[in-house]
């Protein structure tokens, strides 16, 4: 079993209505990895017996840290349209909430269709390039394979890499990305990528430094098809942040296919201390 | 009292628990213009009194359309930590929901704050451009006073403005937008404005086809003291997509103060017929 599916495995108590638990393998700085406890939540969609669809959007609410240990996790459709679906999840511990979403599974059909944002140009073939060192990175890192040609995290101040560097004027990265050990592309994997770049702050300011994420929206521009033909290959990416103000700051990304289609548009909202 | 304020006044029934009303004058083609319903929904997390700092984030679902009349509108605090409070609000009718969502409030420290996007360059002096006609448009166009530089709304095929044009490459806007009569900014009218941009497939097909937002998020970059001193300023906005595909296409766009402060960005997905 791949870690990935050990990490978001639910156990139906009834029906919507899960137990989980939180995994070593993707532990962060404190509790899981975000994307992990997104994942998680939109496996409990996923697994749903009255599920419509695919996946369209997802929006994850993380609202207090989550402890290493059991979860319960419930899903329940809101709203059952002809082709739309509206969802409400939540992950409790002890009776607290300490995560929640709304995700929208829609059927599509066939229509018009066309790109407009471009992939990043020149991409080299990600086996020509270095795979990201996790050393001092939490441990969660070493469940992806990421091979950065601009913008990896800078190393820890007072660790075994180099000093802070100098701020920057930007915080763009730009990366390939995949499971470790390779999975095939489904949407719960694609929704932990999601998560999957460094805060925004740290590329900018060249440090690390505490932060969290608030909440977290993912749009799903892929089918099940495309995610089926993307298969276990790595995913190109690119982040950035539009503003930093006052303890809070955004992060945008997307993520291409290895054919250059966009699979998944993402965005959050991330406290931070300085 | 301002339009807005009607649209949005709830009349309180217990803690967290209001009663509304759909308002004539931001009736969209079907039921009430969707920034209403946003502002309608973020307004009961106002005027809740254990309500803590500035609304950080909105997440709206758009699970059925809003027929004429009265709603009842819901908000409760799902989790409320030091500095944060993660919000979920329900709009029903009948007893059925037609929209909800999902909000976090964060009182904000002072902090190292930086910009990363820019606004857009060169705009010309609002008052030097012509208001955008809303003849042929939904009847909530006229609570805006809208100055687009780039990415206009095309004219209805068939209707008194010119034939269907030809199909852009991109669908770009770029305009000016203050509420109408001018009202002083804050939270609830800005969420409103984030959803005042025409679809993308409006633009970019330069035509019109039945469209919905199924979910749509903001970001607020921007605390009181910052929409305060906008006022009832023009606002400077740029909206885009990224992808069109099968169905479901995509909307981005980004808010400044009248002296170029990012206050929002804000993302929907929405649904197509062609």
């Amino acid at each position: 079993m791949h870690p990935l599916d050990t990490a978001i495995s639910l156990d139906q108590l009834s029906k919507g209505s899960y137990r989980a638990h939180t995994s070593a393998a993707y532990a962060n700085m404190v509790g899981p990895f975000g994307g992990v406890t997104s994942a998680l939540l939109l496996n409990a969609v996923m697994r749903h017996e009255d599920k419509l669809g695919d996946p369209i959007s997802l929006t994850v609410n993380f609202a207090a840290p989550v402890a290493d240990g059991e979860i319960l996790v419930e899903a329940q459709p809101v709203r059952t349209n002809r082709s739309t679906q509206h969802w409400l999840m939540q992950a409790t511990q002890n009776d607290e909430v300490v995560a929640f979403a709304t995700a929208v599974t829609a059927v599509r059909r066939e229509t018009w269709s066309a790109h407009e944002a471009l992939p990043p140009r020149d991409a080299p073939d990600p086996l020509t390039l270095a795979r990201m060192d996790t050393t001092d990175k939490p441990v969660w890192t070493q469940c992806y394979d990421m091979r950065y040609m601009d913008g990896d995290m800078p190393a820890q101040p007072g660790g075994a890499g180099e000093p802070d560097g100098e701020e920057q004027n930007h915080s763009y990265s730009c990366l390939w990305v995949r499971d470790e050990p390779p999975r095939p592309l489904d949407f719960v994997s694609l929704s932990a990528i999601c998560d999957s770049y460094f805060p925004r702050i740290f590329i900018r300011r060249q440090r690390r430094l505490p932060i969290g994420t608030i909440s977290m929206t993912t749009y799903f521009h892929a089918d099940t098809a495309m995610l089926s033909a993307q298969g276990e290959q790595f995913l190109l990416a690119t982040a950035k942040a539009l503003n930093f103000r006052n303890g809070y700051f955004d992060q945008t990304a997307e993520v291409w296919s290895a054919d250059r289609q966009l699979l998944a548009s993402t965005h959050q909202m991330v406290y931070f201390r300085d």
